[in-house]
């Protein structure tokens, strides 16, 4: 008989990608907006203004968010050995409290507990950074977040190959800027980590403005960095680009037609296979 | 009678996509023209060396103008019962009144008539931000809008995909950034939103330098940061432009013929399906 | 027989493509080297240092090439009736001192005959910008700008509606960020103009960091506009790119043969047709 | 029987690429490792906490680094005869002291000797500037390397018609913008080279903020360079990310199966070729 309840909660918490409406749906999308007002409220409580305020209304709110997310936290673990490969009763409920989503709900709720027993203010500071993890939950219930995966996961590749590149002529680029401009420019370029902001400064084409090079040799490299940076960093920009073209096509035929993106003439893999 | 002239101002007033010559295309495009010259206007009216030197050209022009604009929008109001959907004389007049265009087309010329009975000159001052709003009255006789608005009507789930994800990870950033950099710079990073407005500069890579991270932690994820941004706004970017280049192409082919834009070979949509 | 010597130097002069060797090539690479040269030297007299060391060399490299330029100059003049459809000895002459290179070739000597003759030196400053473009006259000789100018010429239609789209979206901003911003930054926004020049900074992403919003409605708009520009910037950025390699793939293949770039299957393209 | 153990040494020093195990493999993943640690090492070394804290770790480190460095070399010389090509005792060996890679070992080495016995430390100061050459040696495991070689070299063509063009564009406004603002800022637009990290800056959407331009006619030219620019590099960009996804597509397909990345319909080049 509890098994049963035990066995509606745990679908009411998990994600049921198969029927849009019921229970299931309810419960995440209520969970989802109260996890996108706390992060809004999180987001504001750090305006004087507001603080100063509603000082009482984001306390309340905090309460009231703990409340839930403790509930359905206390739930999930509860429910979790509905879950058939892990269904051991301590073993199973373990697997989720040391899964990564299973730590993320624990912090997202500690520091609330954590800073009622202790007046260490420097402390409680540090904890309440734990508190914007509750935003990464959001991403259970993001589509987005799942084609993201896809997508870097088919490009695994490519992206680790540009990146790689990318990464050894910053090194490269940065150790030579800093032997040009330490002399000229000691206080700016103090070492080669600094160097680096700027070599990621450059060839991302932020450049702040807060460390840039003064000498004729170091302006020549920066330039050519700066064109190099600008080409190189396309690459990983290109092939996510269409990793995720590639993604969205993919799944936009999954009844078996294809659709050329350019002939716009429609057909069956299987004949294609064939021919 | 009256009929008849309604239905020819109607049509004048209208944009007629088959022929290009007429009346109609005349009216629109002397009203193009006007606006054009309009928003000229206002943008050189700020030019304090400008306004004080041509003044009065600048408040005769504007007389013109709204004279022209209210006699246009009179017409448009009296002869838009032609349009056989809206045939009521009250009922299709006031879907006109309330319509998208019919609020921009009453938003251009209301404030001219306003600041005529008003000494209050703050008030004109906002009033005057609606002229800008003629502007975008151009746009109705821009075909590159249509094309963007069925581009972006094509490519809408990618966008909202890509876009949602940036949305994330320029809050997540932008918080941890607050967390790491507030103590040391207090007066940049005095909240959440004012790190999202570092987040945006360095995700889209624009950089002014007015905030940036000085701490050494800050630093590390400010320039991961900038890297990830680099890629993850390549991808709208390169979806727009291939959404954009499919259109193009398919907007040639409309005789039945298409054309490979690889392999440049010629055939027929119906074939190539029977194929 | 002079005729024939004007035949030689009329075909010396102009650029053959079919043949790599022979007269017509030597000269040629001679004048582009002369011009590449001369570039050069108007970059580095510039240099405060150089100009004073090298002064001799840099006033006797000028007389060297004005005068090789001008006796350049006089025997394209003299030999362009040789060309069939301005045989006309007067006619054919001015056709070609009133053409587009005719003007660059005259602008890029006659500064220096004009400073001879004149004592002041503001107006030589100016004239001495004409130098420059000898600088254009290097593309006569480039390949590079024949395939920049079909692909420009094959995209047309698509830069015209990204680039007008763009110029459209940034006015619109531009006018808005003054109107908001002018009041707090009066000396920075001091006019739709000036906040053009914010609007181009910051759509493009350069971001200079003279100009930027301060106030809190001026930075979300500011935040919005950015990311719209960085997307929308992409477009004809995009479309370049493709038609860039679009022309690449289409010049490798005049044999007939057609290589699909996915595929690496060639056919030829009667074939395919009849297909 | 030594020259079985110099073959034994020569193949553990070579890379191979056919098996993934044995000593070879084990060699230069030993040396890669050491490579990396001592460029981590470099990196660190100049700044100014860690360098007096670790002082003795760093002088340790090095010592060791460049004991097996130089044990490295010598068996690289003394068994580089066993490469067929360069069967020649002195010959063979000469042709790897001059080779690239030859030298570039040797100049990792060098500056430790050399700083040994001399007492001139600006001179030491150069020379360790030479050591950052070993972080280049890690490039020889890189398997990214040769992708991106392969991607240059299929590319070339492109790669430079966009980039001349870039260049030309870049000198042209730079010049231009040199004499426009050489007037009004004589201590920041000093010369036409001064005026190209302008340019490059703006082109490449850098920004620092150290240069820009302030007269009106300025302001308009780098409004039009800084769109100019933003196109004209997304050329090369977009080649790349093209020629490197080509690459990866083509590589993964060696079997004689091919996969369009559209239609996602596997068939075999040979077939299709008759076809």
């Amino acid at each position: 008989m509890a098994q049963t309840i035990r066995n509606k909660v745990f679908n009411a918490l998990e994600i049921s990608y198969s029927k849009r409406k019921g229970l299931s749906f309810a419960v995440n999308i209520t969970l989802s907006i109260l996890i996108f007002f706390n992060s809004i409220a999180i987001i504001l409580s750090t305006v004087p203004t507001f603080s100063a305020s509603y000082h009482h209304l984001f306390v309340e709110f905090e309460l009231l968010s703990v409340s839930i997310f403790t509930v359905e936290y206390l739930l999930r673990i509860w429910s979790y050995v509905e879950n058939r490969q892990h269904s051991h009763p301590i073993k199973g409920r373990l697997s989720y409290f040391f899964s990564f989503w299973g730590l993320v709900d624990l912090l997202a709720i500690a520091p609330f507990y954590f800073t009622m027993f202790t007046a260490d203010f420097g402390f409680i500071r540090i904890l309440r950074l734990l508190r914007i993890l509750r935003l990464f939950r959001m991403s259970r219930y993001f589509h987005a977040f799942r084609v993201i995966n896809n997508v870097l996961r088919s490009k695994r590749e490519e992206l680790i190959l540009s990146f790689s590149f990318i990464f050894f002529l910053m090194i490269i680029s940065s150790s030579l800027m800093y032997f040009i401009e330490h002399e000229s420019q000691p206080k700016v370029f103090t070492s080669i980590p600094a160097a680096l902001w700027w070599g990621v400064n450059t060839m991302t084409t932020v450049g702040y403005g807060d460390i840039y090079p003064v000498t004729k040799l170091g302006k020549v490299l920066g330039a050519f960095i700066a064109i190099a940076g600008i080409s190189l960093f396309a690459m990983p920009a290109g092939i996510l680009a269409s990793g995720f073209s590639e993604h969205i096509k993919g799944s936009k035929n999954k009844d078996g037609k294809i659709k050329c993106p350019y002939c716009e003439s429609e057909y069956y893999i299987s004949e294609s296979r064939k021919h």
